[in-house]
């Protein structure tokens, strides 16, 4: 049976089977799924049902209405909008981003930058230094390609090893110099920086275009007024930074920085050009526990990624096991994965592939074959385990993305 | 400069340059490291510098003591040898374990195990129920092209399902009946298991082969002793469960259980046919700390697996980033990355992308560009995260290999 229903899929009458599709033939393979959503689903008969878990899903009205608010709040506070890809590692999503109007995408690494030119995105800036010669080489060959592209600096030898790609290629490159305004790199903002830049502006084939300020801290501060207490702080440095700058006769264009948590703070600080908020798209359990203006939850941005799970064992009373573990989640925060939708079901990490689920406390009754959503605790690392996101409206499966910048972390 | 090199790499005058490697160049795209390492790599110019981080290394010396050790253990212990591929997901080192003398591997998933099947591997054991009616039909397939195929089962609706499935593609399937000794799935030993086998035996196209009886709470029970006394108290219910199916008048052909860190508990152990290990190739933190039988450390097998990550940063005195964070290493366990013949260095994880090394209490100094070897934590999700894997000896790279179950959980 499955055979024959295989040459179909494969011989190009995949939609005409969609439409046939049952609860009873649920679990495609990715390839099968693909292949049938290469023509739109159009009857909507290929529902969550349908796929094998685990599986992660979009919900595309949240998701939508996600960048709509990002993207209209920027624009209304006259900032830029060049959203972190290392969130989501996926073309697709970025065509909305800019299409929503961001003006460009931020990269983590020259690898994941790669991908997304390959893709046609431009106004690509990497976040973290391009450490190495044989790196450097790279940067060079992907400004040959999206020559807007941004690299950031804040050690004199790396710029002056770019300076050199640069001459031996026959181009500039653009540099943005990163603040220690957060906890990992980048020089302590205030005179470093500037005798760094007057460097710069001496060496061949480096355009300076500005500042880069992420503050990691700042992001994940619980509480709405601590958060805007740290990040006006820290922001402050980087603005400073920049006045120092202009008063040495050097332009600033662009100052780069904020994220999900602090996109209403970051936005109302005069001397900040343009955000670089990821996580808005999806969110996770993680930016949920921030608390937002009013309450304990931060509701600013919906809930749009999941996880969907089997279960596959009942080894004891009230208690279950699904199909999604160590290698299905994201494990780097100290709280799970939260069941959407299943009040009093909790689960428990159970190794590589499993899950606990104890349903002792809700009216459910779990058993095996029954199928649940989870939503993730940290949005960014989940994703970075998965070749493929499905893009769903209610229960139809409306696309299939491939997250092709997935272990792109060279 | 890099352009024409790029050329003569894809012109396939990829080894000619190879030979005339430097310092220089390091750091080569995974694409080029492949084309290079195609030729074997024979004159060892390529070597660990070359690479672009982070990197998953395999030191080959390492590996091949651990394969031999496990391998000859249970030769000599008259114990078939079934490796569990969760751990490695490539098809090259299941081709080396069978060539040690295992008679087969487990997999995790479907996914995973089609993979493997894909690569002319048999003697599969599905070490998790297969559920859904799709992926039951996948199961069909696979048997279909290697019929020794074990899928394990723990419920009858779900026997009834591979039954009918089995009976539509006109083959026979093998099962196994998965015991609940640890803390994830199974049927509680005793009669339950017989019952069930009792009935597998009146479904047409299921062939009984005998019990799972993993215990994961055995495998990493820290010192030896306790271990042994868990492990040898949730194994003997394996058996006295097959010695009632046995005094049932059923035949029961294995007892597929043991780990990494029971592996000469189970072994010992009468009515235990095969061991199923994974983490004994690679090892990593979280099994060093369990505890041999002679000291704290579990030395039993080598540390063969490391991340290699290029300081990027040097924001602060004492303090380094490197380019590896959550999205290069497992971060399951409560404890960090280990550096590498580096004492005194302490590693943090400093988000998606970085990692924070105090070097206070180091006698390096550690500057930009310097590279350094991390023992990871948790191998199997680490290994989830790559696309493929540096097998060396010493400095150079022999060998490039796919990790080709990537990503397969489903």
């Amino acid at each position: 049976m499955m055979n024959s229903r295989r040459e179909f899929l494969s011989s190009g009458l995949a939609l005409s089977l969609a439409t046939n599709a049952s609860a009873d033939q649920r679990g495609y393979t990715h390839a099968e799924a693909e292949k049938l959503l290469a023509g739109g689903n159009p009857a909507g008969k290929l529902t969550t049902d349908d796929l094998c878990t685990p599986a992660l899903i979009l919900d595309l009205d949240r998701f939508e209405r996600n960048i709509q608010k990002m993207a209209g709040h920027l624009r209304d506070h006259r900032k830029g909008f060049r959203p972190h890809a290392k969130t989501h590692k996926c073309p697709e999503i970025a065509r909305a981003l800019v299409k929503a109007g961001a003006g460009g995408i931020c990269t983590a690494k020259i690898s994941e930058a790669e991908v997304f030119a390959e893709h046609g995105i431009r106004g690509l800036l990497i976040t973290t230094a391009v450490i190495g010669r044989h790196k450097i080489q790279r940067a060079t060959r992907l400004a040959a390609a999206a020559p807007d592209t941004i690299f950031v600096v804040d050690h004199e030898e790396n710029a002056r090893d770019l300076s050199q790609a640069a001459e031996a290629a026959k181009l500039n490159l653009n540099v943005a110099v990163d603040l220690y305004v957060g906890n990992r790199t980048g020089l302590q903002p205030g005179t470093a920086p500037v005798d760094l830049v007057q460097k710069l502006a001496k060496l061949p084939r480096l355009k300076f275009q500005g500042l880069q300020a992420y503050a990691g801290q700042a992001s994940h501060t619980i509480s709405f007024e601590k958060r805007r207490q740290v990040s006006q702080e820290v922001m402050a440095k980087a603005v400073e930074t920049r006045h120092l700058l202009e008063k040495a006769g050097l332009e600033v264009p662009i100052v780069s920085g904020g994220s999900t948590g602090t996109y209403n703070i970051d936005s109302a600080i005069d001397g900040i050009t343009e955000l670089q908020p990821g996580s808005f798209i999806f969110m996770d359990v993680d930016y949920i526990r921030i608390g937002g203006q009013s309450g304990d939850k931060y509701t600013d941005f919906d809930s749009a990624l999941t996880v969907l799970a089997t279960v596959v064992s009942r080894p004891e009373p009230k208690k279950a096991i699904v199909d999604a573990g160590l290698k299905a989640f994201s494990t780097d925060k100290p709280f799970p994965p939260e069941a959407k939708d299943a009040a009093g079901i909790v689960y428990g990490f159970a190794g590589d592939e499993h899950g606990r689920l104890d349903f002792s406390q809700s009216q459910r009754e779990l058993k095996v074959g029954d199928r649940l959503e989870f939503i993730i605790p940290h949005c960014d690392p989940t994703v970075n385990l998965y070749d493929r996101l499905y893009a769903v409206r209610g229960e139809k499966v409306e696309k299939v993305w491939k997250i092709a910048a997935r272990g792109m972390s060279q």
